[in-house]
């Protein structure tokens, strides 16, 4: 269960250190992931060229690798990023997009799994079905099947890689293998915004690097998300309003929103 | 002339159905096309690695090539994709962006025309011209002539192509060559939006994903869009606030706004 | 010092001539930077295949180089691009983001500068001063300096390179090596915008396609980034309005919006 003064305290940290995270991620979302970085206080960078990749991530405090958008090319890149992490003890979180919906995506995703070895994986329910049973069918990116249904893939999961495993959805489950956190804050219309899963991953990402512990990182990301995707909803008219107030929302997070607004 | 009915239900059915829209498109709308087809109730996917198309396009209900930010590796992926879709019986709908500003993209287009066979294509003026006359200027991806000069070249490529042909401007004509549509909906606002035509080429994907009958598919989408940016437009107050309102408005329309807003 | 009736004047001439502004620029801000240069009316193209850059552009009046998700083939276009301008007086702008964070950033740099001799510099403190001492260090794509004690670096840089440069920051500084311009508006909240520098440097290059006087131009696209941004903010929740507000400022800004908001 969360601990109300553990997620202000992360968040403060966060908005005090201002982290570099370094993102490999796909080009439908690198614009809301990069202000929704900016919104909670860390310091996002792009860039994916083998000829900088190790040098950038050495110099970040987290490592985030999304699959979205991939090519030979980008994934050559995100295996030098991720093994550079490992190397300087650097959290990588991965995001495997579209697990299941091609047999690359699937080989590719045992790939990162097996050479970058995550702190974090985050995924629906499909994606993290698809990376334990190759059969699981993903439709395009969007998940087909439910968050409760998957949470035996995702404690496999966690057992096998030794990495934290998040499912998002309607509840989203964190587990490492043992311990299973749920966060059941958020909105259906997050849903109906593009990346909000990918910016799930970074928000994610930015708590992994100034908590070491990486089950609590991962709930507390989520657990943000959640908080400010629910407040956002509340104003919104569509999936067009719903961008600009999930970023204003986040942006304005404080300790009285946050014990207001948080379900345990 | 549209039958306000059949728009009705093919809105309904895009809703109900949710349909996989594969898109190959380019790097400044990718965003906002992902989301107008969330708005819509689509499922939009992006992905143009070679090792990975022809197997994604297999799973979708259309397929959208769009050359807005073309090079040689992309450009390989959609001709994949394109006689991937040809073979399974898939729509493709092309986006011929800035066909007409340089040789290259004159030429690509050309080769797109002839191995992926396109149901629909929809362009601006400038680029629909540009594929039947080499000699026609396009300045950057912007139209230089008026939709009405360009409609005789639209009827020669329907004819040539044996697709529709969608030509967007303050009215837009959507022709087989024999018949021809228009819709008079719309708001001068939307040029001034980056990638509203690269948005309603998607759309226009999504409607051809459940209406076989390519022109009637081809003109419910051109009529949602000019509905929609025509009641977001009422709302706005510049080319900003414009692409949020325009969304919402995807995201809400009904019968009773379609019936009310509708120029027949 | 500004003279505000050449402002005036410029903004006119950019709205009246639409000049077009080829971009090739980086995947997170594209979006952006194509709805700012419609917003002031100019008309964006982004293009980065070697088969057409030299092309389009031939027949744009400015061309912008931002390498801020560079790679090597997208490094090769920016090359042939900025040759081209040079050839036929296209006035080159040049965006070193992330100068100083990765020894790859910092090399292209000098390589651009040497072989696209652009006429406009602009980066925040830190990048301008890695352009001149490569011990600078960059954290990630934001800067560690304050730009005050970057401006010997841009007066040095401006009088090695010949080009006109800019530093953002509280207060921007333009500088020929010679004379120096401020501007003084503007507000905290871009910085927390993903992509607000890169899309100042597109709109001063908006300004350079229409003004010969480099120095002139360079201090009139700083002062409409300022002044819009100023007016933004006051309107603002968050980052995510933010980005709303700007664009409409920027599309809605007039003679008496000038002329009350510009801090001399």
């Amino acid at each position: 269960m969360i601990d109300i003064s553990n997620l202000v305290r992360d968040l403060s940290l966060v908005r005090e250190k201002s982290p570099l995270i370094h993102n490999i991620t796909n080009y439908v979302v690198m614009n809301n992931t990069a202000n929704a970085l900016l919104s909670i206080g860390a310091s996002p960078v792009m860039a994916h060229s083998v000829d900088e990749v190790a040098e950038m991530t050495s110099i970040a405090s987290a490592l985030v690798l999304n699959i979205g958008t991939l090519d030979a090319d980008w994934v050559k890149a995100m295996l030098i990023a991720g093994k550079t992490a490992q190397t300087k003890k650097i959290p990588v979180i991965f995001d495997p997009v579209g697990a299941g919906a091609t047999s690359y995506r699937t080989k590719v995703c045992q790939q990162i799994l097996e050479e970058c070895k995550p702190s974090i994986i985050r995924g629906n329910a499909s994606e993290i079905m698809a990376l334990v049973n190759s059969n699981v069918k993903t439709k395009g990116v969007d998940s087909t099947s439910s968050s409760d249904s998957a949470l035996d893939s995702a404690k496999i999961l966690a057992r096998e890689t030794g990495a934290v495993v998040v499912i998002s959805g309607q509840t989203d489950y964190i587990t490492n293998g043992e311990t299973t956190e749920t966060v059941s804050n958020g909105n259906t219309l997050m849903a109906r915004v593009t990346g909000m899963g990918c910016t799930a991953t970074a928000i994610v990402a930015a708590f992994a690097s100034i908590n070491t512990d990486m089950l609590e990182a991962a709930t507390h990301g989520m657990a943000i998300m959640g908080i400010s995707g629910e407040l956002a909803a509340a104003k919104s008219q569509g999936n067009g309003s719903m961008q600009v107030h999930f970023l204003d929302e986040l942006f304005n997070l404080n300790e009285s929103t946050l014990r207001n607004t948080l379900k345990l």
